[in-house]
């Protein structure tokens, strides 16, 4: 498998290293790799401060990040302890950790039920003990997928504890209480997770477990196998299953929920699933929420898991505090959607049609002139793109033919924004934008008085900036520029500088804006750009009037 | 594919329901889906904040999450305009964002380069200043993947432009000097990026375009193909390139650098480049850090991008003023490793050797007794484990027995403690933790003044509660507890004991602790618990003696 990793070997250590080294000065780590990997709080004094508040000690494998060592900071651990990818740390590591943050105020060691976790951070703690410090240990099992094993494994909820500890800690509650506040949010949490694949565990092959149609519930952290395999059929019903093995664990008090995404769930399905968490039928005992983010992932496993607690008033509030490390996503308030009205605004006011008999046969001639080359441009189209735009322009052409009866013909500076409005709506994509805005800013300048030339120059001097081409890129502009510059001189000068830009465009065998850009030399070679190619068969039809 | 969505035209709809449900009321959203899918931030009210405040309008297509709706907040974004995935939102939904927050202090539009948003966002321009609003446009376009178009794309550089404008206009600055100042900052800003994978477009299969042993280089951020394929061989070569790409486009400066995760990435991965990062070409030119993080994703692509902005004075403190949305993960000093000293006490003291022939021979008996029955337990250990409790077990009686002229003797709780500290350091895996704790436990209680069989009994207790098994699990416990339970009834008592609790783990047929608890009920019914099976056959032993 491809990672971004150096070795196996060093994977954990390098990646603190760059943790703490990204941390901007708030993190440091003791000083024993490879075998002691541990992170502190760099603002933290065992005796200054450990003396008053209590020390927070977590850890375990790693593979679960930000867990442990991305929670490292006021407000929640002290220090975390990290052992090899889902590899328990060693005693002697987790015993470096305690004696580096703990001191008169006594630490307490948050420990995920497993047994090697609870065996090493166990033996460490009685090591510690021996030295006189008080050490208090708590055993997260909120898993409930396995409901006959008395040993439910620890997962995203031990978060819960981290948060109500930390904040109790924080705010100089002593061992004892941070102590009970811990077992009380313990005794309460309930968890479960599903995932749509399994993870790839560094260095070795990905297990191909979870087939076509199926999603595992009930799956721990370290890639072990779900509880059962079911059907998946969406991120409704996925959310659906999850609440149901929840609802018998929960009251009626209310409850915050942490929606953790176990690694490489996009955004886009954890926002998704939040709100199908509302939908629910847990939706309405949820109050808060923590997340959708990654809290407690399995490397990169593609599923989230929803933890739930019931909570006081002062669980709230300790869940609530601002905390340093910038991974913890805060708690928030889950409620209805906030809706805004859409502004006014949003509909173009039609204009009152006035009639100009003159202008009215201009339009219409170009209108025509533009379904006349329908299939001409569409041929030229087709040897470097999709072959529309003819269809395009000379459907923008009758549906403007159409509109004619209702449009401000006697009123230029209406009468080119009505334009730029009607081809907005009724030309798909690029092109009915950038002529969209063409006659909005000429109707702009209109407005400022400049005469229909300046105008239509003000519209292309904004099409270029806001489409980002300029003569020599290939493009319809490569015509519409110099017979726009040669207008003054009367319409055949202009039809004349319209054919030769266009020409031109056969040899620039690179494209630099639009859909061609993508194209290579030998695809372009040869023939117009069909944009330049219409606006100087335009402008040869008026001529010939 | 499967992933946690209902279907591909809801997804966008319900993933900002989801967001906006889950901000605790700092958001809100236009009522105008679907085609109208603006976010803004709920305490923002566009005559009072927006004649004092210039609004930062941006968006795009979705599938970069957490941008650009999860940067909408105090100090960042005041609306995002989000259109489909990799999809430009439409001219109306960028014009109704505009008209909702565009006070009379003005907007600035922040765009990426691309010709879809450039154009939608252009035109809703046009349309908001025919309303007499004051509208800016930036175009952000800072990849450097593809040196010769002129249309550079916009990547996560974006991030600085949405950062340090949001500061500018939170702290009242006027339109202009906003515009201004997102001008300078596109300038200078350029991002690459390199990834491991494509990603997984909603509804549509997955291209496998990478092959194996090579990585794209230069990639967008709409799963479109890198600028080349380059060898892959990890982080360090990998970042190595990335800086060798950027390095000729930044001077002697200072430089923030922006690590953005593109999608699935693990944060221990992002940590290791990180690291990779300051050990890089450009390492010393980088002062400060954002991220890593995922920042601008592209769904779930397997890569990342570096983007590197020189700085002035103000600058670092606009990028580090703080901000709302809880996916901006801040600024942080990007320096050196803090490094602390390993704590004193983890090299356990060694007790002054001392002789006491009775225990002496005790000691010796039982470890003799264990060597002895080393192939009966492992035989009975391979019919539900792995075979190797006799010569775990063995080999730490061995060990003990070339130790004992180095034990305390003489000493009780200094033995027991010695004992502890021997067997955690020959003993591999759970059993010798356990053990170690059962002796430090003992050892406790004995300094506590308890006499042998109360010191046993004690570490029996600290045994149950850090391993979590207890009598019936079918462990060891089921023989030393009766064991020890009898004991002031005498040895030969004991071992009666032993041996019926030994053999009544035969029954048990469900484990509830340790590995065997994974087995099903056949594998383990008719035959001892191999770990129980060695406490009776020790305690036998000794009662022959």
């Amino acid at each position: 498998m491809k990672q971004f990793m150096n070795s196996k070997e060093t994977l954990i250590t390098e990646a603190i290293d760059g943790l703490v080294r990204s941390a901007g000065g708030a993190l440091a780590r003791l000083d024993g790799f490879p075998h002691i990997k541990v992170v502190v709080r760099a603002d933290w004094d065992r005796a200054r401060d450990g003396a008053a508040k209590v020390a927070l000690v977590s850890g375990g494998g790693s593979g679960h990040e930000p867990s442990h060592a991305g929670f490292v900071g006021k407000g929640m651990l002290t220090a975390a302890v990290c052992g090899d990818v889902f590899a328990s740390p060693s005693v002697d590591a987790v015993l470096a950790g305690i004696l580096a943050v703990t001191g008169k105020a006594g630490c307490i060691l948050i420990v995920k039920n497993y047994t090697g976790d609870r065996l090493n951070f166990g033996l460490a703690a009685e090591r510690a003990r021996a030295f006189g410090l008080k050490v208090s240990m708590v055993i997260v099992d909120d898993d409930i997928a396995l409901p006959d094993l008395p040993q439910a494994r620890g997962l995203a909820g031990t978060l819960f504890v981290h948060k109500i500890a930390g904040a109790l800690a924080e705010a100089g509650a002593d061992l004892d209480r941070v102590t009970a506040a811990a077992l009380a949010v313990i005794r309460s949490t309930v968890s479960i997770g599903m995932s749509l694949d399994t993870c790839t565990v560094p260095g070795s092959p990905k297990e191909d477990r979870i087939t076509p149609g199926k999603a595992e519930l009930g799956l721990g952290i370290h890639g072990e196998a779900g509880i059962e395999q079911v059907d998946f059929s969406g991120a409704r019903a996925a959310m659906g299953m999850v609440a149901d093995r929840l609802l018998p664990h929960v009251g009626m008090a209310d409850h915050v929920a942490l929606l953790n995404n176990l690694g490489s769930t996009t955004p886009l399905e954890m926002s998704v699933l939040a709100e199908e968490l509302a939908r629910s039928s847990l939706g309405a005992r949820v109050r808060h929420i923590i997340g959708p983010a990654a809290l407690m992932t399995s490397l990169d496993m593609h599923g989230f898991s929803v933890s739930l607690l019931p909570v006081t008033a002062e669980q709230v509030e300790a869940l609530a505090a601002p905390v340093a490390p910038p991974a913890w996503p805060g708690l928030a308030a889950f409620d209805t959607v906030p809706l805004r009205p859409l502004p006014d605004g949003l509909a173009p006011i039609q204009p009152e049609p006035s009639s100009h008999p003159l202008r009215r046969a201009l339009v219409e001639r170009c209108c025509k002139a533009l379904i006349a080359i329908e299939a001409d441009l569409n041929a030229l189209d087709a040897k470097s793109g999709d072959g529309d735009t003819g269809s395009t322009l000379a459907g923008a052409a009758r549906a403007l033919m159409g509109a004619l009866d209702r449009l401000p013909l006697a009123d230029p500076t209406q009468l080119y924004r009505a334009v730029g409005v009607e081809l907005s709506q009724t030309m798909g994509g690029s092109s009915g934008v950038l002529l969209a805005i063409f006659f909005a800013a000429a109707g702009d300048a209109a407005a400022g008085g400049r005469d229909w030339i300046g105008a239509l120059s003000a519209g292309l001097d904004r099409v270029m900036q806001v489409g980002g081409a300029k003569a020599g890129d290939r493009t319809m502009i490569d015509a519409l520029a110099p017979a726009l510059a040669a207008l003054p001189q009367g319409v055949a000068a202009a039809a004349a500088a319209a054919r030769d830009g266009a020409d031109s465009t056969a040899h620039m065998t690179r494209a630099k804006a639009g859909r061609a850009s993508y194209l290579s030399a030998d695809k372009l070679s040869g023939h117009n750009d069909p944009g330049a190619e219409g606006v100087a068969r335009l402008f040869e039809d008026i001529a010939r009037a």
